[in-house]
């Protein structure tokens, strides 16, 4: 039985999840379209898990847009318009990507990959229309100011007000990361988008939604029946929708406990890598970091060299997110917070999660550290 | 255990796709771009999937896109580029919402459905760079001549050859609603793009793909990780597409046997319906139509009321398209073909497939009889 530690690239369906969804892959499988009573109960089945999922995140049902996943969501969202855009340079690629887009400013972050909500406020221009935050990083695992961000949103809003400057500025964030560690209520984030994704949280993959709030105008990507209030066409993925219902609630129930548990093994496999290697590097903010992450670079050694031979020892691990590593480049996010290349090329990124327990926490510790002493023995260093 | 006559809208998914999709729920859900042995096995079984998709449609996995469904495969094919395109007014939803985000033609059918293969040539001016005519209507069933029309877009493209136009020329043809019942080699087809759809072949939902010929530059709507070669980024959706290729192959295996079953029914179906009733009218083409499909009116009565009669005796059909039901405004398909409203409105789309036995249609067919009698003595016909 391999110890996964790489919860931020994938998750297990939950078996009670993949219990919800089951009947509708058989018995209830009607379009919920369709006029007959069998269909309509499907229907109402589809709107409760929307309602459900809106009421976790603290929204309407018709404030959310179920779509194919985080992805998606973003794009929906920066479809809304066209204009000046202004994200961070540690954006997931799906942000940077639709960024791109779009006339956009980049905003650096510390060190610790924290943006200063003050470096948002410098980036507002008159035409900017949508300021987009993750809530917390997917590689290094730190979590954003968005409050104060939200705040600053406000005061630009009510500057615009005075001014007679009609664009709207709205603040997205992608909180797909966070979710079952973090409140991802979206008023309590002050966000007026927001992007989950049901995969990160043991259930489907190929969900996710988009929250907007009732003065967001979306326009649509995909076209056709009108399905997800014009908003997004398509034949609802009923099963899905009620697998990602069902995962949010059990993640936003089991979140406060579990975020507790995740960083009390985090923490001690951190202190065992830290007191054994004092010259590694761990990166993400110390205090504001999701529980279940731990970003560590081991100098002048080969994060690919080190997950071959972890892999061996039944640890799975990653060398970065899984978008980048796909792809052999150095990753984004640690050029942006100044990672040295002989540091960032040594890094893993350690994800916990529900199949960590004590155990396998001792036991990845045991069998990285000895990995660890491997290669440093093997180059001599 | 209800009589389901509308195949068409929604299938139910087989067991034996399912139990093809059930291990990469959970302990296969690893994230295909993973660097670990387990995640890079997922990602081996992503590409033979695909392989295999690619070879029921004569394809390779190089020109296929998987997406969330049909839908997002006729956006993604409209998205290729803009300018002149020319489809028949009798094209789902999808397909006419993305038209006319464009300069568009709309191209009329006859009385069964069909269109007139000159009609299309007639349409095409030096600026068209797409047709799109759906294989078989979703509605009426009729199957549209598109080896014809693809010999006439090779005509045109030669023509542009000659005069020195070099603005490309596609044919694309959802043949969503054909699968399982008609070929769909797409070299055989002639066409440059091909939307399929897992969803009406008894595989998972939300899971469809868009076959692009290798000279077709597809653009990307959803952008970000760079999946599928870049046309479409989000994390793969391994288990949806496993089951689409168990669903294609198991199609594809059965479908001579099946559509000459499904006919024979069909038939059966309707000479019993067409006896009893010497008025009604049958919609599609007698010969160009889905084996499956029987597009019946009953003039002057209410197609509502019918389809709640026949709910009541376990007898599941349709009133049109369940895209267009949702909406309570008629169908334009039966516009199209030039249904009088007073027929319009008395028909039922029934729609056989795997659920369909002869103790079925027969079944079906006596109450289907007995709700039209009780309509016709209500209204005093």
């Amino acid at each position: 039985m391999s110890i996964y530690l790489d919860h931020a690239a994938a998750t297990p369906l939950d078996p009670t999840v993949l219990a919800a969804m089951q009947p509708y892959f058989s018995e209830q499988f009607y379009n919920p379209s369709s006029p007959y009573a069998p269909a309509v109960a499907v229907r109402r089945a589809y709107d409760d898990a929307k309602s459900r999922i809106a009421s976790v995140i603290g929204a309407q049902a018709g404030e959310v847009t179920m779509t194919a996943g985080a992805t998606e969501s973003i794009n929906l969202a920066f479809a809304t318009r066209t204009g000046h855009v202004v994200v961070t340079t540690i954006e997931h690629q799906a942000v940077l990507a639709a960024a791109q887009r779009q006339d956009h400013t980049l905003v650096e972050v510390d060190q610790h990959g924290r943006v200063n909500p003050e470096s948002i406020r410098s980036a507002i221009r008159p035409d900017t229309w949508l300021v987009s935050v993750g809530l917390a990083n997917s590689e290094i695992g730190t979590v954003q100011p968005l409050g104060k961000i939200a705040e600053i949103i406000r005061q630009e809003r009510d500057k615009r007000l005075e001014e007679g400057n009609d664009t709207p500025l709205y603040l997205h964030s992608d909180a797909s990361q966070g979710v079952g560690q973090l409140d991802v209520n979206a008023a309590r984030l002050g966000v007026d988008m927001l992007t989950l994704n049901a995969a990160k949280i043991y259930g489907p993959k190929q969900v996710g939604l988009l929250y907007a709030a009732r003065a967001v105008q979306l326009q649509p990507q995909i076209v056709g029946g009108g399905q997800e209030q014009g908003r997004r066409s398509g034949t609802e993925n009923v099963a899905g929708v009620i697998g990602m219902a069902a995962a949010l609630e059990q993640a936003e129930s089991s979140r406060k406990a579990e975020a507790y548990r995740l960083a009390g093994l985090r923490d001690r496999l951190q202190a065992r890598l830290v007191t054994e290697f004092p010259d590694v590097v761990v990166s993400g903010h110390h205090k504001h970091r999701l529980a279940g992450h731990l970003h560590i670079s081991f100098p002048h050694l080969d994060a690919e060299r080190l997950v071959f031979a972890l892999e061996m020892q039944d640890v799975l691990v990653a060398t970065g997110s899984a978008c980048a590593a796909n792809k052999g480049t150095r990753s984004h996010v640690l050029n942006a917070i100044g990672l040295e290349p002989h540091v960032a090329d040594g890094s893993l990124r350690l994800s916990l999660g529900k199949l960590t327990d004590e155990e396998a926490i001792e036991a990845a510790g045991t069998r990285i550290i000895a990995a660890v002493q491997q290669e440093i023995a093997r180059i001599g260093a």
